[in-house]
């Protein structure tokens, strides 16, 4: 097993790529997995990029994403239902296992974090036999708390597990992204607590990198540009027996202005250096 | 009593108001208390403001900031232990009895938070007696977890009463804001755990608001503009056994862009209305 068996790139790090030439970099650089996207996905052609992906002998790790389950309104909420059914579908397509989800903010004018958090768990009872019925598992993505009012009202990996654990490990576990959990320091004991009941379901690395940009969405530093450790953080979820895949997952203006590929050689590169 | 009683202003809210308008603003308003920081008031002269504001009868209810602790250079170390000392004089000059700590951020090219905190306890271990000393008590202030790197390594409530409870709770408490803590779940516990020790030392108030500003410094909402029931993180204090004064502390630059006595006024008027 070579350093690179684990790694997986995930397709938002290197968006700039269409995913034919996504594939094309993978093979040339030995990546053997990919986290791919729905919306890159479906504009391709959600069987076609199945094909794509399974000639070319990639494994999908994840697809992103499902989730926004917080809405108030009824038809909202049927809305969120229907589309997250349609994401469990793609991904049983796409042969990937995982379903990461971003669970949602505060609805507009709303200040009930606890009602939205139980908003969520209400759809995962929807959802959770429906993606297990089709080999696909819920990985519910605590978000930083940065993002609890306009994206995920689900801040912390207890947060998470407090929701997931509802419902069969089968059926629903957590995402492990060092960027949103890297400040916690409970988190090491939840990732323990996550990895004995197998709610692992994916493991996603991004580096801190400040100053933050504004709408702080597009500022998730290339590995060993920032604050965290990626050794430290493998050591917990390897510890708690995660022996999956490992995706990194940037979102970066700067980065996505340059060319895909060299990106792609460089977070290689990066991971091989700060993560192997 | 009127429910203005408990209100204090803290003077970055209406920064662009000098100390004497500052001053006069607050006694139109029948505000009583105010926030003072450093840098405003050495430039008057600390002597000079403590007198402004005591012969207004004004509470001064907080001096911000002092901190810092994190250094791992000596010299760098001895530095941040005299400022802090010289803060705790002047807190003590201006006749408050709460200096607000921001504790510091991740050195450059560390990751070691852990090592970070430890040394926040470190640094309190010799300003708490100084402070205690001269009537001050060190308030630890948890920041939201979007400055663990660069501004404040503790991020959470029970990581400051984690320290704290190191010391003596007239050395070394807590400031409550809001403005970090409304995301966590198990804020109002600890918020329970802090008032039985007697250690919350201010209890502060900001709205979030969303899109964050690059930087994400100076964009906490005026009270009632964003996703913070400030109701009921009252009742959590008061439950507490707090029963001193709120202060409200905003950094926004579309505030301070205005006339500093209109958003006093208004920062009055949406207290009331919210928070009162």
């Amino acid at each position: 097993m070579n350093s690179l068996t684990r790694f997986s790139v995930n397709q938002m790090t290197v968006k700039q790529l269409s995913l034919p030439d996504l594939v094309t970099s993978c093979l040339t650089l030995g990546v053997g997995g990919v986290g791919l996207w729905r919306e890159p996905v479906r504009a391709y052609g959600v069987e076609a990029a199945a094909a794509l992906v399974r000639d070319a002998g990639l494994t999908v790790t994840t697809l992103c994403r499902g989730g926004f389950l917080t809405a108030l309104d009824p038809a909202e909420r049927a809305k969120a239902l229907d589309d997250n059914r349609a994401a469990v579908d793609e991904a049983a397509t796409l042969g990937t296992d995982t379903l990461v989800l971003v669970s949602g903010g505060l609805p507009a004018g709303s200040k009930d974090l606890h009602g939205a958090r139980e908003r969520i768990a209400d759809g995962l009872g929807e959802l959770g036999p429906y993606a297990a019925a089709r080999g696909v598992r819920l990985a519910i993505e605590p978000l930083h708390p940065m993002y609890a009012a306009d994206r995920c009202v689900v801040s912390t990996l207890a947060q998470a597990l407090d929701l997931a654990e509802r419902f069969p490990a089968e059926q629903v576990g957590v995402t492990v992204d060092t960027y949103h959990l890297w400040w916690d320091d409970t988190a090491p004991a939840q990732i323990a607590r996550a990895g004995a009941a197998g709610r692992i379901h994916t493991f996603q690395l991004a580096d801190w990198t400040t100053p933050l940009p504004e709408g702080v969405l597009n500022g998730r530093g290339q590995l060993g540009d920032g604050s965290i450790d990626f050794r430290e953080w493998r050591r917990y979820v390897e510890a708690a027996g995660y022996t999956g895949p490992i995706e990194v997952e940037l979102f970066n203006d700067v980065l996505w202005a340059r060319d895909g590929h060299d990106v792609l050689a460089e977070t290689v590169a990066r991971f091989l250096e700060h993560a192997a």
